[in-house]
């Protein structure tokens, strides 16, 4: 099974994917985003792997646009606790350090290491994977990386020191994307199941309440819900909504035909199991 | 009055003060955003920029979590189109240009330009308007920049390409904090108030649907909801939200009163004019 993914090989698209499919499938490296989602359109790939929000960043709004552009059905989710490592190659020590490559937010992500080893240079790198790759490659002096683990063990560099970010609470939650008929992949465990739908409303007042209505009256679980100004049309909004419980048991089945009254726009993108 | 942001001096922020406050105020330039809510606690600086989502990447969590930190009010709001420009040393013709160094997230918002420009090489760089700093003092040979136009006045630099973005809809919204007790700052038009706030819910069934009905029992406009899980407790969210009205109109006085019943916790992050 081919998985499309925007990165580096080592990136922690690739880490989302073993969560999601184990190690039997085989991630497709590709520089854009929208790349990605084209080549699932054709094929190229059988499936992809997205992040869609992070704990300190948040909504990925691009993935979100892309989503709506193509068909696709979300049949998994998984969150990858993003930890930094600083990479280097087999042989150097702490000691040789003198500047560590990486992707600017990686670096800001790790300045209390930075603060404690006032020796060591930072130099931004268009990517966390791909830093391993070039210090590995190109071997420059004193030259290390901040990455994933995935990324040392591909490239056979060395971790020098575990988890030196800031912020132990930073996650990516990502998607796995199949063709639009395809059906949830099973969890291993027994999580609920989630139902992401995206619908808009004209702005006038309580129009997402009556939409919220929908769900109340049902007794149906929110899990996310975000506002997204529709470009062009001022005070009309998109919502993300996240649910609990699937597009076809009954009380959602409802809700959504419920919903799709007064909404002017409604997709369902798809529903799957929770990350555990 | 002095003015913190974070960045360089010619990053978006600055060209947020200048639209916030006009060419009068002193911007006053800061490594990390915590520093900057600091610096405003400890008076160093009288006012705050600071970018609190952006039309394509989202809401920015990390300066939500330091609102919630700290008690500033929001006193008001202004929207900075992201224009990326291609800066040279004066005298540096397009011709000449063989490296292009910016932050990572600037480069891949231009990538329709280097698909055009196949000779350019991309260097990534920590900072925008740092890096045309850099391209000033160190002048390295064909070395260009993508950055404000600001930036560019700032060090001298001359504007080769303008507005080499991929996507023009790119726009970062940015609050003016001060100290608690501010008034709101007059606009220059006549924008509708708008109020900001933070609210929790325990996640029981239609818990944000009674707290919506707080606004739409009084035909009170929403602009904006986000959901975002609460760190170490599953299932409690808070909710970020705008509201149209000022936190001391009578309907919106006894919205917030209404919520404060229903919500586990409520906080008024300030009430200021909409940007026009």
């Amino acid at each position: 099974m081919r998985v499309g993914f925007q990165g580096e090989l080592g990136a922690f698209s690739q880490q989302a994917i073993l969560q999601l499919l184990g190690a039997k499938a085989r991630p497709v490296p590709h520089v854009r985003f929208d790349q990605v989602f084209a080549a699932l359109n054709k094929g190229s790939v059988d499936a992809a792997a997205i992040p869609i929000e992070n704990t300190l960043h948040g909504s990925i709004y691009d993935n979100y646009d892309l989503l709506l552009k193509y068909d696709f059905a979300i049949t998994a989710e998984t969150n990858v606790r993003v930890v930094h490592n600083l990479i280097a190659p087999p042989g150097m020590s702490f000691a040789q350090v003198r500047t560590v490559y990486s992707h600017p937010v990686a670096i800001n992500q790790c300045l209390d290491f930075f603060a404690r080893h006032k020796r060591i240079e930072r130099e931004s790198f268009y990517d966390t994977a791909g830093s391993v790759k070039m210090i590995m490659e190109q071997r420059p002096a004193g030259g290390a990386a901040i990455a994933s683990e995935l990324a040392a063990k591909i490239y056979k560099a060395r971790i020098l020191k575990r988890g030196i970010e800031d912020d132990r609470q930073n996650y990516t939650r990502f998607f796995l994307l199949e063709s639009a008929e395809s059906k949830p992949r099973r969890a291993a465990g027994k999580t609920p199941w989630k139902t992401s739908l995206v619908f808009s409303t004209r702005n006038v007042p309580g129009a997402l309440f009556r939409a919220l209505s929908a769900l109340a009256l049902r007794d149906l679980n929110l899990v996310k819900i975000e506002s997204r100004p529709l470009r062009g049309k001022p005070w009309e909004y998109l919502f993300y909504l996240d649910l609990l419980g699937r597009h076809d048991d009954e009380a959602v089945k409802n809700a959504l035909a419920h919903l799709g009254e007064v909404a002017d726009f409604l997709r369902v993108l798809g529903s799957y199991r929770a990350a555990g």
